[in-house]
């Protein structure tokens, strides 16, 4: 493959975050800032005409990934995409009923669907990876793009119940009932999300999430057998560098602040953390081998821009100085604990991206105690 | 109040275990275990017509209470009744649509709201405290009563948002933009939900337990904040013990692992935990302070009889041995993580009753290594 010659990149903050390096403030990007909150995605989404027409179309991906990026002072950008690509891929049939969420025509449920499954021909998402070459280009280097995929469990859950679920009933009775399908289902699915997310990088992706949203669901002992050992399954199998410049990955397990410890020893850069974990107690854990990201509730966003600010100074304190003794790393990515809720107002995030910013630069240059 | 003369307790097993006293065996009973994966249950509910119909009729609470005791060997009973007594009797006005969750006419969403607020008459909830003593008669001392109640916070969850919510946005945003008001709100609570679990005891309830059904969803901070707190406060004024017997109180906040150091200092003689939490770590951490409850998967129900004893094992085995070193308690009371499914098979719950006490039995047995 040849070089795509992309533009140098102007704020590398998020990328040596990432690293653990020093950085003159904490850099802030926000899970699913392009999205429904902000008036310009809901004007694209009405011309797209659906979701997955705003999903599939590279000229529509690509102007809503930028929206964001545009509007406020963040400093990367992600991929606008579904998380359910890849099952898609699969041949499972997604669609999205109005007001609904994503639904599969054919789910996964016996032995037959799953002796079935494939690594999908990549050649099936080229339009994501036709996207992400394209927000690349129109990123002109101002921040870092990041690429993601669902984890392997996580596309298992939507694969087996075929759409959402609020109990898991039918994946877990498969897990506990049939694990020897759920194990099939989760190494086709590692190799098709390491398939994906590597060819995300060859498209121009400089850092790669996987989401394991559901991964807290589990018990303690399912979720290291079926969640953990999956996506340390992708992680062996991605690219370390492409085009000479390493590729941070982060790993987002929601509700997994349990297991950090053995989140601590998988082979990545970044831990992402929802609200319910204390970052101090997070960075004690496994702050000399990851960086971290979080962990703001999104909730606080529909609070008065003072209780804003104190919030942020709260999950900025918590994280702690940047320097704590000699030789210690930085390595803090603000974010949200997950999505942005569709009802934030949108200046209530330019309140907390600004927020992030000044507080964690005067953080730097206080008096170290 | 005159004594009630109740029968004489044959099956101490559970309150034992609550206390970390000796057991010959691992004492379990099932949170939601009168409900609807029973047909005599579908069968007393569709006579009494209504949900609330039949959580108010003393004798229907009874009768259902009673079933799940009639056919499984389980070693406490607990009240049926539903989590949301006590705002409805502050007049919030409960109702339960067909086929839908729990609702409030008049949600609590505004400064007049709150100051309209008051701990309720005791006397509004009669119902409930006659089902105690109705229930308790009926037991005839096989196994303990336990009395229940939702915790400050769960009741503020629901009287806010004035239904079930997927993201608690109406409650966390009076939480991060009006504390005053929130706190307002958990004080009352907490005064009210003390008043209603010492008037269960007093009523014949032998255990009493709270459902901190949605401490989880809160931030770090805000949940020692906004919900422990006001836990604690409850804690500290219920009756220790009626009747010459000691009261046991259960805590259980649902997703609340990270925070059991913290809640190990709570008042209170039992933490309930959920299937993300390994007991083995819960024990090291709080176990020569409180027994612990819990913690099987319910989806595990949907398993076959042999995976079913093998997870049973894996929760037994996870907590360790009763006996570790000498003078070690014990302190293990097998639940679920979570109620029990509408959709479980009622001969599993057979399966799962039988191996707990087969199983921890055998545990005992065993020449320590």
């Amino acid at each position: 493959m040849e070089a795509m010659n992309f533009a140098l990149l102007q704020n590398d903050t998020f990328l040596r975050a990432c690293l653990r390096l020093e950085t003159p403030y904490t850099p802030v990007w926000l899970m699913r800032q392009a999205g429904r909150y902000l008036p310009e995605y809901r004007e694209t989404r009405a011309r797209a005409g659906s979701f997955m027409g705003l999903a599939t179309n590279v000229d529509y991906a690509t102007e809503v990934t930028l929206q964001p990026v545009d509007r406020y002072a963040l400093d990367a950008a992600i991929l606008f995409s579904d998380i359910l690509t890849v099952p898609d891929a699969m041949g499972l049939g997604l669609s999205f009923a109005l007001g609904e969420g994503p639904r599969f025509a054919t789910p996964v449920r016996d032995e037959a669907g799953v002796s079935a499954l494939r690594v999908p021909d990549m050649e099936k998402l080229r339009y994501v990876f036709d996207a992400v070459t394209s927000i690349r280009k129109a990123l002109a280097g101002r921040v870092p793009l990041i690429g993601f995929s669902g984890s392997p469990w996580t596309l298992a859950c939507y694969m087996v119940e075929g759409a959402g679920s609020d109990d898991y009933r039918r994946v877990k009775t498969m897990l506990y009932s049939r694990p020897d399908l759920m194990h099939k289902i989760l190494q086709v699915n590692a190799d098709a999300v390491a398939a994906y997310l590597n060819a995300q990088i060859e498209a121009g992706a400089q850092a790669v999430m996987i989401f394991d949203s559901w991964g807290g669901v589990l018990a303690d002992g399912a979720f290291q057998e079926f969640s953990l050992a999956y996506t340390a399954r992708v992680l062996g199998q991605l690219k370390r560098e492409h085009d000479s410049a390493v590729i941070p990955r982060i790993v987002f397990t929601k509700g997994g602040g349990l297991w950090l410890q053995e989140m601590g020893d998988l082979e990545c850069e970044v831990l992402g953390l929802d609200w319910t974990v204390n970052l101090g107690r997070a960075r004690a854990l496994v702050g000399s081998r990851k960086a971290l990201q979080g962990n703001l509730d999104p909730n606080v966003l529909f609070a008065k821009p003072e209780q804003i600010d104190a919030q942020v100074a709260h999950v900025l304190d918590s994280f702690g100085a940047p320097h704590v003794g000699a030789g210690a790393a930085a390595g803090h990515i603000f974010n949200l604990g997950h999505g942005i809720s569709q009802h934030t107002p949108p200046e209530n995030v330019q309140m907390l991206v600004d927020a992030v910013h000044a507080r964690s630069r005067a953080m730097r240059n206080r008096p170290s105690a």
